[in-house]
């Protein structure tokens, strides 16, 4: 049975207090919960996880190296600064989906490079909470196609 | 009845034999086939063009600006040199989605500057044709929010 | 009889309706009007175009190379980005005035690059409307001087 | 009774004689002289300084700061190094016209840079002594609006 | 009764032995002693945390959100390299002094960004371990303003 | 029998009379004729266009994927700003020379960036009309070659 | 008795009428004597300038080379662009307290580098008045020290 | 008896499996026990660890201070990102050496930039597993010296 | 009679055995048997050096100054690194040709750069050995011309 | 009789005493006796003057504009921000010789940047005192050959 | 029997008097010395060469292309400038070991770059003359990989 | 006895013929033979060497590391690329001169950076053949101090 990871970065279990002009009101949880729903129908299993420290990140992924087809992250903060989490994806060669709740592009300058995207399979920014559900979609695909 | 614009810009008329290792063997006609199937399923006018022609795509957006709620633009070289397709948008306010078939964020430095993101609402790029798929998805959800 | 050529760039079709904040809610016809009745008053032949295609601005200019002696031009968008129209202006050696109704001084960093402004003989912006009118009192001038 | 103030910045006492292929040969007392008439024309106060100094165009602006409706200004050199005479335009908030008797973008890199272009309302350049004469009636257009 | 957060970055538990010449002599405890008196005397709660942790730092300013009116943070070198923490700050809208020993300004090029700086109210660096009872200063006349 | 597609850029219409200090003083109907003569000579099928359009360019190359056997191509203008044109030679893989009149390393500092030659098979530049001559010769090798 | 110079720099006068939105309402009056008040309780001699004359305010710390303790000083927009005031200070090797009232790191670009601060003891930035009280503080402990 | 740390950077646990064109075949536990060998042999302690976690890193170093001669680290995505290390090796004042399984030099432009090399005694990267040994032989040779 | 200097610059005495994958598997024994012919032919004096050493060439261009009328030169690795070539043809004012093997803009970044290009009449690259005998065909209608 | 004008800038005045390290003891009158002196036995007029504002620089150069044959000048600071002072040059075609005590390229990265010496006729700095020796030889030298 | 070629690049003659505070006390003549000595032991042959001229230095490598196994080589100053060198490890395929007797990343800015770094097999550098011996174990090494 | 050593950089051996407008048309011979006769009457020895090599000026300068007490060095277009130059300054130590014929600052932005400069005693440039007198003026100056 295919299995899918998301972890979540940095400050995203603050959501729906956060900036919510920028993030909305939606809870982290109740996102986890539909992701949830979404994959049993699907029968994929799913592990969800959040984190603010770098290192927890990158041992999360390295410890489902060979227990995971797909890697669903929003890394957050981590997307602009982390060369760790970049070098776990490629050391793991877990095919992955980066996710953003805001259009990172629209922002401040430094939120435009991402050390994350050029070692991911695609992108999806900007949908708010949908980001994730359109990302769950991707990856079932990209299981459906193996 | 709400409708969708869907743009594929410049050399996109070559699909499926244009450098198959990174955009795929799949041409536009089958593209754009799914996409109207999947519009009429949802009950939703879609009108779909391609033109190499940066003008005719700053035309073709002014000309819809009152008969289309979401535009789903693939502006593939303008992406990173049109500022008048970034005007086009800016001046009509239609909601925009911008879709890559490729990553272009692992490619030429030159190709991970994007004119459009920034006006954009959301980004999906490097899942290929369902690049598309994904982005009509995001869209239905934007028409259903109004 | 002297000649003038006006040229309006990209989505300046759009005037009135397009973020009327920066570029106010005149109409371009309004515009026109007020020009070709000026330029009557001061027996001045003039004659007036909007284009969203540069290479049809390119060629525009190349035709009326040796039957106008006064290029007045508001290159929008293609202000920024296009050396074929610099080039066509070089090329016809026809006096040139750079307009832009906004200040685009003020606005986003790339806008504040004018590939036009070094090859123009001076540049009027920021006044809206007004722009276009202190420019055909510039070009008469110009033509006084000959 | 609108009134307006116009300050040539450094070096502008030496019009005529200097580099006369970039500035022409008219003298600075000329161009004063002028502006003067068409003010009382138009039945507007007028008030003209040269200064070489920074702080005392600094200065005088601060002075005039619930006097005068509009200040057309030349900033010279000033134009590519004084946050100073930016500010003051900030911090008196008025509406200000920059004239330049040369075209800016047509001379060496550092003059294409402007400091006091992002806080004017908008900018003449390149029209020699005409430059003041546009911007009178620029300024004059903008009393009316009042 | 109010309460104020005290944050000492990384490597700050090494104070009094690292780089004298330019952190001086005195070790954290001490610093902290001091402050805590202060606050005692002014009837203010306070508490201090030391972490070398990125991740962390954010999850304590993520846990006070709601409990703290003012936060002190030496980012230490996360000053530098932190988005994170600058998400915090933002996610939290914890109203926030940075605090510096040295002047960063007067050192390494790569020290003088500080991606904190900007969301901070203010900053206060150079004075040694004065600068983090200046900012105690500054963070009661913020209690009482509001 | 082998086939050359030959295509002039924006304003090379203008040829003969546009800056011949740059230039030189031939028509493109000239060069043309020669470049006719030569190829039938060589036995060699030859077609010549002249577009000021980037689109028309584009869709050019497009259309000849299959029926030509070597590009020879002056970008003009274009040869500093279209990514457009970088990928339809990218995507029709048409072996490429790249021809410019004058030597573009000697001009301003724009125009020493080619987004043409790293996608070219070679480039010649410089030696005005002949550098079309010689770049004829060139195809005419590569065709034997194959 | 111990000495401190205290100057504000350019359009410093115009405080409390000056973009309140972000410098407040206070006059720089009102500071001047709180300063005042403060240095005699501490029994510390107190001299206060204003000037918007970069040469003037060079003048004013070379004359004061040998008769203060410390200077705390407002370059305001000098900040970003003097080396003659930096040259100033280096040459007097007067003891120096930047100060700001805005927090300078959250403005313009340009305004995020400081010429002054490398060469200052300590920078204090963002309290809006408080700025100035801190920093005599800091003053005080700085001659309490010698 | 003398000492040397180790320490093992982020996804090197994932060694012998991670990219094994770049990084070989070998895993971690067999470097660390040729390494704890080689010490043996030489008399001298030696103590190793592995952490993705930049703040542990920190920690680590710091704690021994006083107790190693010589650190040995390979601080793999670190290198590029991590300023606290560089400050953890300043404010220890341990004589480092730096060590690179692959020549970071010969990779992608950001892993040419080493935060941690300007405060190392020196750098050894490219030989894969044996830049540990010929590091450990350096820092044996540095223990002689002292 | 009319001569022809050829200067092969460093590492291409090692042509043939060198990256044939970009230089071939021709040797430079073979062009220079082949140049001689040709110019032979077109009854040209020619001489031709190769050398690795920078000083040697510039010394062969001076040398040369009166008795020859075009230079063709491959500066290879000296096209990127020396001042003292360009400087040596400046002084001199043979006409030179630059010359290619291989297409250098399709390269590392740092070999884009020419620093011969600017001061060459024209320039030829990507060719091959036949970029040698293309650039002769030039020289000869160079001399022609004359 | 030929005429010389000496000005020294911002800072001068307190030579003798600033930064001895890299200015030397000696003081400003001194170097201007021997100035003096010097010009005395060469029978050529000579004006001396320092001034901290670059405004009254500006002024000094334009007044004497008809009546002195070489300006010598030590721009001090304003040398790297002063277009002002440049323009001066510009206008008033005064031959130029720019001195520095110290050697300029030697100190800080902003410190090699000079604004003055594209438009001085030469340079000469980094030998003390002697620098201004050796200007008033090179000035003699400029006057003779007239 | 294997072959190891050692160079040692300009200046490097000078080694013993020059910089010792960089450079130690040590001159090249003892380093070599316990090279060959080294390298008898292990019955390897070595030749080794010092010169100043960046074409010798070319020239011996393109001599050697056959005969030695492994290039040892200290570039010196030519490490940040020698485009020839790279060119010369490419050309022979020479695997090629790096040395530096400084850490040179610790240094000015424009040593920090390394032409040579990105076609070597690996890097030594900031050990000072054991840089060279620990470069020799490498290669044994090396040799018997083969 | 005293000694100085003068080192002519590449092409000038040309001198005289070489681009006389900026280089005037006295030959090479003619300044030696004045420097000679300066020396000889100040009783200073004097050697003077031109070279081409780049290598060969490094050797120069090595050899000469006792015997000469000043260099004066025009290092030409080396100025601009040569590390291995300036490393020879700062190996030997001996107080050096840049003398440059034509005002470097006056040209092509790359030839507005020195590698020398910074490492040089001081620099005159821009007095043509006057720029070496002067240099030998500031000579004896130097050695008289000693």
């Amino acid at each position: 049975m295919a299995g899918i990871l998301v972890i979540h970065g940095p400050n995203l279990d603050l959501l729906g207090s956060r900036e919510p002009g920028i993030y909305g009101h939606i809870e982290l949880a109740e996102i986890n919960g539909k992701l949830t729903e979404k994959a049993q129908k699907a029968k994929v299993k799913i592990k969800i996880f959040q984190s603010n420290h770098e290192g927890e990140i990158v041992a999360l992924i390295g410890r489902h190296k060979k227990s995971v087809d797909v890697l669903i992250i929003n890394p957050a903060a981590y997307t602009h600064t982390s060369v760790a989490i970049r070098d776990a994806i490629l050391a793991t060669e877990i095919p992955t989906i980066e996710v953003h709740l805001s259009n990172i592009y629209a922002r401040e300058e430094f939120r435009r490079q991402s050390l994350i995207a050029p070692v991911a399979r695609g992108t999806i920014s900007g949908f708010g909470e949908q980001s994730y559900y359109l990302a769950l979609d991707a990856a079932f695909e990209m299981i459906k196609k193996k």
